[in-house]
């Protein structure tokens, strides 16, 4: 069995325009880079190779909490020692504490001969969730986990279902302003009309055929969130225009990434969404506020091994 | 081209459970049995062959608003003379106005050189259906037109999404109850918990997702309804009994037709189906209220012409 390992855990989107709480996917960039050590005593150490100041006391970091969880249910005396380099920056809402959560534990699983189910090592990234959101939520971690699209049909109890979907490329703004998640969660109303909801889920139900069949026509027109964009979106600055010009140059359709404040678009091809980023950044350019951009495209695969030894 | 034809228009279920007001689907029984002949004069003409006392007054009659809606588009000076024969008894729930209007101008087209588009075809049928429920809705009429299970992901601009589903038998009980569909419109609330709509829409994309794979567990764990159901089962008697008793047959789920009183249960297979129908039996043989029980399967092709002559 190997002793260590180095994975890639990558920026996950969840709340796919309508299907807030419930949709999400994986990015093949950016990428937190995780190294995971087996040690011979119970308990957790991290060490962050970042300059992120994220905690180091396990309880309280996300990974820790992660990890804690998994070795609540392996009967051996073991431990781990995690080194941590977050590329994913915290607060961008692309889920850098999911990358955080989901890659120590699929990391931690290749230590332990993949005696975890995916289901299993969602319910211990969870708790890792937990620690940065107060929440448990499952719609960035279980991206990681399965990559691809992942639906959360259902949280208590969980089950994920990984939803196939065309080649889809993805163009993110992230303006570097905060948006709190607690807060962009408070202002969402807790009673929305019936008639909206009727509207969110035929764009849902539409949105997971378009995936599944390939159909992208069918994919932009279901990308409408008549829930949370219309209040969010508020929260960050120039959103409008960053779809407006977005949907000129060419892409599907889009919206906030989790809670913001990134701001994605989905583009059928490359050179749509490198034109879909010009036309952010012209957007943003305008403003006082400083951003970064990424083209990218949804990573099928989720965490990725780098380095894994010694090698079965 | 042909001058007359007679076609056999289905039943339809509405409100598949979670897809409250966007998933429907056509039975294939019972069917209403309708002849049109081309005439040579402007206007409709209508001549009910059973005993349900409907309108005769084209405009009064959803054959005759569908029918004069589709004739308003049509630049030649014709009319149609309908006989219709209802084997499903307006107000069982299973879509009794909808096969009047959807078959109706299905048949109408076929005299016409099949110059509309279903799309084309089910607006007119929408407001053939305005005049039996007030407002204009598609959840019925769709599947009707297009076959098996659709999808209103918009009703206004409408867009009917056709959603592949693998083999599906389906029981139904018609308790001889009335129930208006006004009135269980009315009990519905106008404003519903977010968390019970965020819960409504995953088993919504959990069900389609399921039907699209054909991935009967999935679509069972998804035939959940929190929003409808819960206000309108109490319309009808021993629901919870059939519910329960169709589970224990094998049934993989189901719920209330329409708005009721028919209610139905998704089967895997014939013999389950049949299983399921003693079970509902056998729950309403214990109250006094008379009822009826059909055990058929999705009909993937809508309307169908009996008889068409002269032939092309």
């Amino acid at each position: 069995m190997p002793d260590e390992i180095t994975v890639h855990s990558p920026a996950t989107i969840a709340n796919i325009v309508c299907g807030f709480d419930i949709l999400g996917f994986a990015l093949e960039n950016p990428c937190d880079i995780l190294t995971i050590r087996k040690t011979a005593s119970r308990g957790v150490s991290i060490l962050n190779r970042d300059d992120f100041g994220l905690p180091t006391v396990p309880e309280n970091n996300v990974i820790g909490a992660a990890l804690l969880a998994l070795l609540n249910e392996v009967p051996e005396n073991i431990g781990f020692e995690v080194e941590s380099t977050k590329m994913i920056m915290p607060g961008s809402g692309i889920g850098s504490s999911a990358a955080s959560a989901a890659g120590s534990v699929v990391a931690a699983n290749h230590l332990l001969d993949l005696r975890f189910t995916k289901h299993d090592l969602a319910r211990f990234a969870m708790v890792g969730e937990a620690v940065a959101s107060g929440v448990q939520h499952a719609d960035n971690i279980a991206p990681g986990i399965y990559g691809g699209i992942t639906l959360i049909r259902s949280l208590y109890p969980l089950d994920i279902v990984p939803v196939s979907a065309p080649p889809l490329y993805v163009t993110v703004i992230h303006p570097l302003i905060e948006v709190k998640t607690s807060y962009a969660r408070g202002i969402l109303k807790k009673e929305i009309p019936m008639a909206d909801a009727v509207t969110q889920w035929g764009n849902i139900a539409g949105l997971v055929v378009g995936l599944m069949r390939g159909d992208y026509d069918l994919i932009s027109r279901s990308l409408v969130d008549v829930v949370a964009e219309p209040l969010r979106s508020k929260l960050i600055p120039g959103f409008d225009q960053l779809r407006k010009k977005s949907i000129e140059a060419g892409a599907l359709g889009g919206g906030i990434a989790g809670s913001g404040p990134s701001v994605f678009m989905l583009s059928k091809d490359e050179a749509t969404a490198k034109a879909v980023e010009s036309a952010m950044s012209a957007v943003y350019l305008k403003t006082a506020i400083d951003f970064h951009t990424y083209v990218t495209t949804i990573n099928n695969e989720g965490v990725k091994i780098l380095n894994i030894h010694p090698e079965n």
